[in-house]
């Protein structure tokens, strides 16, 4: 029996365990390898106890496992020792497991599985939790799963499917209890006493006249250190945090954390109680924002199923690449403009780069900034001016520091007064530039609805590049040759 | 009185009043510019009626604002207002705020408060809050701090700022309600009672023996379905993820998400209970990781309060510049060898950024994929050359076609098709080397015991660029001259 599971040894545990998995799967491949050579006497000799005991041995490891510890073991795999696993885990895990692993890796097992899989797999789980799964169901799977399901559970399902992705509505669960504000605390009790287990996350129940409304909530904390002859009306709390099904995902999160919430009840706009949100949902969320921010930062669509096949992967990072094409084309031709000037003085072709350089990087840091502040709803119009100013001021300490050491570096090798200064002046230029736009990039995506983040490090880069060469290279032609 | 609050309405509520803050700081502002114009008199009666109106409209609607919302307020100011508001919040929050402040602005709001102030403020908090105000109080006031404390939570103290910033030591707190195994429910419910309230997230109980060792949990919920008659050894259970105080608390973070759980034992080596860490603070963590990542990622070194002073956000950003300006240097060197060759053929130099940017993008992505795989434990042995075949796939498609596309653009000015072949060749090239790089130098952070987040993505940049300089003005050395 496990009489503690210590997180530390449970992660190395894990560890192990993928380890084990690799090891007896390798030994069952190679057997198969093996008895293939063979002739069909041994290979059903070989079947029957060797190669089933291996299976056995890993049909047992998976039953011991979590279904996320499952989920995580599968992302680790190849694909085709995946779907080796895939099919030894046992029936009942399966739609957590689904639920519990990436998309791209949660699209790579459905496609292994057959229709009534499918439709068992959907049916263990509540309806919140298959509308997470529809998008990557196939049709007639999704039409049988609706079917089998009870009235209640339907409407519950055709409501969580109807909410865009980062909406309140798609975080929603519909496992609310509820109860009258004119009954006594020992009434609820008793009621609580006669369910076999409470659904998780309950940390308070929902108080609701006779039309569902919401006219409170019952803190469980508060049911327990308060006399059970007291009213529910009495030790209820009316002021609570409420969402509505398309408040946005993000701001829900925000609340939890500035609230320290482990739940918040969803009403529609009568006020009549809908389900709610639990924190293990939120933090789901904000983890998975986190990443695709990531992602995107880095060019990359959407997430990555490790061991996709290489034209998927392709698929997945060629408009990020593309846009980086076009922005380097665009830099190249201004370059292009001054092939007269570098032909008479060579020296410019191996000093630019380090202006548009560090000009991308001045301005990267700037954009990451001011990016943070509007998410956290730091900026208005009367601050936006004082943040302008403020990054104009470090870019200009910090061009005239760096711009000294270049213009020194570049002295240093071309022994050439004239060109150190040229350096030293476009890199001052190219970082106030930086910082211009990087206050201001971020600013009009937002003015015109965009998301600030996405692309702005992209267009950043862009403008210091082609900005930073033809600075430099207009001064170079201006003052020295 | 406040029946309900939907958390859109309240964020909006929230945009109004930083609004409404401002608006009324600028009255206050501009009367006491004026008032500083005329006599003593009139400043003696404007400073009595209507300079003390404005500013008692500011206490009342700062007195119903959460202590998390009055922080974000002060974040969202510029320096000299944020102390002007700071003074008029009412000293019951100050500790609340400081602790809800980010580390940037906390520090402002310290170095504008006394002694005495800064005293009273720590002994409303909790030991473990204390101690994350800790590094930024000022040594005097935590000697003052620590004599206040009764003797039980000095002992808290001094072990919650033992611990390292990254360890569950440092997210853990104390508000631990232990009972006993050989008793009823009954019993336990009692006891419950007599409290005036539970700990915040106190979603289970902790089952010790006399020495104050773990047996085991009782769940709140289990208390509420069970019969009141039975046994605590018979309803609570030993099945449960316990944490040591020197984890490390992204590991414990993941426990959080993986497990659902709201909160979780902390025990020392001899499973001593210590204290217990709550899904408030593993939400608040994850989200600074995540800041701090995408921080590090733009090359600012901390946080950094929006409205610093300019000489604070150079300092804070210097690092990530010079290490960029070194890698830039190189680059420029490896140019420089090739200058000759440039003199020859101009156009070199317009084109040679293209193969550089364009292998930085794509380094980067390989590397985004693969820092990612790290954190989750996705990569083994095994599958590391798996990952580079399938990077270096990825990197020969994407060679071959946008090689292709470079190579008729580089055509279609220059009319130079050996030009265009040479450009193409340097793309493939140079994809190769981002792809094979992009995979080894997180994967060796890892071995070296390296975050292999923290610098990968500076370094592949340097290795695309140099390395796009080289293989590009080769090419061009050996086949075009």
């Amino acid at each position: 029996m496990i009489e503690e599971k210590n997180n530390k040894e449970v992660n190395e545990k894990l560890r192990t365990q993928l380890q084990r998995v690799i090891t007896l799967l390798n030994k069952y491949k190679l057997l198969e390898g093996f008895v293939n050579l063979q002739d069909e006497m041994n290979k059903a000799l070989a079947e029957s106890s060797v190669q089933k005991e291996n299976l056995d041995e890993l049909r047992v490891l998976l039953d011991n496992l979590h279904p996320a510890d499952i989920a995580d073991l599968l992302e680790a795999l190849p694909l085709e020792d995946r779907l080796l696993i895939w099919g030894l885990v046992k029936s009942e895990y399966d739609g957590e497991v689904l639920l519990e692993a990436s998309d791209a890796v949660r699209e790579t097992l459905i496609t292994d599985m057959g229709t009534h899989e499918l439709v068992a797999a959907a049916e263990q789980l509540d309806a919140d939790e298959i509308a997470d799964l529809a998008p990557d169901l196939p049709q007639n799977v999704m039409e049988d799963v609706f079917r089998s399901l009870p009235i209640a559970e339907r409407e519950h399902l055709r409501a969580a499917m109807s909410y865009p992705e980062d909406s309140v509505g798609a975080l929603m669960d519909f496992d609310v209890i509820t109860i009258r504000e004119d009954v006594r605390l020992e009434v609820v009790l008793r009621y609580l006493r006669r369910l076999d287990e409470l659904p998780d996350h309950t940390d308070q129940l929902f108080v609701v006249d006779r039309d569902e409304h919401l006219k409170g909530v019952l803190l469980i904390n508060r049911v327990l250190v308060s006399d059970p002859d007291m009213l529910v009306s009495d030790v209820m709390t009316k002021e609570m945090i409420t969402l509505h099904p398309d408040d946005n995902a993000e701001d829900a999160a925000h609340a939890f954390e500035r609230y320290d919430l482990v739940s918040a009840s969803v009403i529609d706009q009568n006020k009549k109680l809908f389900g709610r949100v639990t924190v293990n949902t939120v933090i789901d969320f904000i983890r998975e924002k986190a990443e695709s921010e990531a992602l995107n930062l880095a060019g990359l669509r959407e997430e990555e199923d490790l061991f996709a096949p290489v034209l998927k992967s392709v698929r997945n990072r060629w408009v990020w690449l593309a846009i980086n094409l076009v922005t380097a084309f665009i830099a190249s031709r201004v370059i292009g403009i001054f092939e007269d000037s570098i032909e008479k003085l060579v020296a410019l072709a191996a000093l630019m780069p380090i202006i548009a350089g560090i000009g991308g990087n001045s301005g990267n840091q700037t954009i990451t900034m001011i990016v943070r502040a509007l998410a956290l709803e730091q900026i208005n119009t009367g601050s936006a001016w004082k943040l302008i100013t403020k990054e104009i001021g470090v870019s200009a300490v910090n061009g005239l520091i760096w711009g000294a050491v270049v213009g020194m570096f570049t002295f240093a090798i071309y022994q050439n007064v004239e060109l150190g200064f040229v350096m030293m002046m476009a890199m001052l230029l190219n970082l106030l530039l930086a910082a211009l736009l990087g206050v201001l990039i971020p600013l009009t995506l937002r003015k015109l609805g965009r998301d600030p983040a996405l692309g702005s490090s992209v267009m950043i880069t862009a403008v210091t590049d082609s900005g930073g060469f033809f600075i430099f290279l207009s001064l170079a032609t201006l003052f020295l040759l």
